[in-house]
């Protein structure tokens, strides 16, 4: 498995963020029996699959078993997976989470921080070289302050597009393919989605907020929308049948 | 139990990164084992014990199991827990992780990411509020290329300092009282963790890097100054006589 051969792929990601509340009893396995369900029901529709990891740490250890299992799950479908963890630390610790997502499940991408600076990410981008997956490194995030550091000036521009252009150069981008190196820009700032296209135009983009948080679909080449709530809980609850329409509309 | 009490007792943290490959067979028994020595060995000398989540996770679901055994033993202990992960994520999946590390543990501490922007942080803000617990937001880290984007300049001060005093502000502190909005800076850069001091003298401080990382011991009021290398491993490997020795070195 190759992570890049997402981009091949219809380009909506399902985003997996589960609640345990909306299950009822015996809650983790109705959510295994779900969202397996719902994975293999939509495979043909996604480019990959995204975990966020705070959901599943929420469940405890038992919680980060199924995610393992899903992701697993995931795989034997062909869906590659993304691991939405925002991680981000230190030499060994970077290369300890690289480890956990990216070399344990080769042909995954994980979400990463960028605000340690680029020597912190260099473990990541190691590792997604080495495993044949990817990063997305957070540039523009869809929360109404992410203004606060992200558009700071920085000679003339935003703070995420002086990070994005030292990433580019970073990511080693070959003539004619997807660079593994990749940025997170919120559907909700449409402007900055088709800056970031324009800028790197090798980097795969993982744009989240569609639906629920009002961002709209991309269309541009190697562009992934990632839609949770409105996917995973159409109607706000578990719905196999609502979720294949909304697959539907969205592409 | 309230975070806000680590900063009576004496100002050094216990920081635990476990490596299986130092631990033999049945590694995870025998982490678990000299962890809980060591703490108890070590708690009359420690303000806090802060585990780091990547090498948790890095164990897999049982390394999850692991770490929540081992914090709630160092409460049993009476020792307050910085939980190390970093993180930082929009709304919802904010709460998430708040629920998991500052809610379920009441009165314990976690680091958190600033990249996102305020409200991005306000959930964790309210949790640690709510459960007496405390915040440590990356201000300036100790790597070395760390000022990529920490040192980029915001009206005339680099931008951790910009960061430093929206957080002041934010973190409502009240005189003669310590705020539950505290801040990371490596000890790697001692004028800068001296200048966080100053900026904001209501703010703990969580010092990594003592030791293994070339950082000395900061005696200012409000530093908790991290050993975890030097501490957990003196000498590379497991030694609790050796860690000992070196807690006492250090203070």
């Amino acid at each position: 498995m190759d992570f890049l051969d997402a981009l091949k792929r219809p380009p909506l990601v399902l985003g997996v963020d589960p609640r345990p509340k909306l299950h009822g009893r015996e809650a983790l396995a109705h959510i295994r029996r779900y969202t397996l369900d719902l994975m293999e029901a939509l495979a043909g529709k996604l480019a990959a699959v995204k975990f966020q990891l705070a959901f599943f740490e929420a469940l405890g250890p038992k919680g980060m078993e199924l995610l393992f299992e899903l992701a697993s799950g995931a795989r034997v479908m062909g869906l590659p997976v993304i691991f939405d963890g925002k991680r981000g630390d230190v030499g060994s610790t970077a290369e300890a989470y690289a480890r956990t997502y990216l070399e344990a499940f080769p042909g995954s991408a994980l979400t990463v921080n960028p605000y340690l600076g680029l020597d912190a990410l260099m473990p990541f981008v190691e590792a997604a070289d080495r495993a044949r997956g990817a990063l997305f490194v957070l540039l523009k995030t869809s929360n109404p302050g992410s203004g606060f550091l992200q558009d700071l000036p920085v000679d003339g521009r935003p703070l995420w597009e002086y990070l994005l252009e030292a990433l580019a150069a970073l990511g080693k981008a070959r003539e004619g393919s997807w660079s593994r190196v990749g940025g997170v820009v919120g559907g909700t700032y449409p402007g900055a989605v088709r800056r970031a296209r324009a800028l790197a135009p090798a980097f795969p983009l993982l744009v989240p907020g569609l639906g629920a948080q009002g961002g709209g679909f991309f269309r541009e080449e190697g562009v992934l929308n990632a839609a949770s709530r409105a996917l995973y809980y159409p109607g706000g609850r578990p719905d196999l049948e609502a979720a294949l329409k909304a697959a539907e509309a969205f592409v």
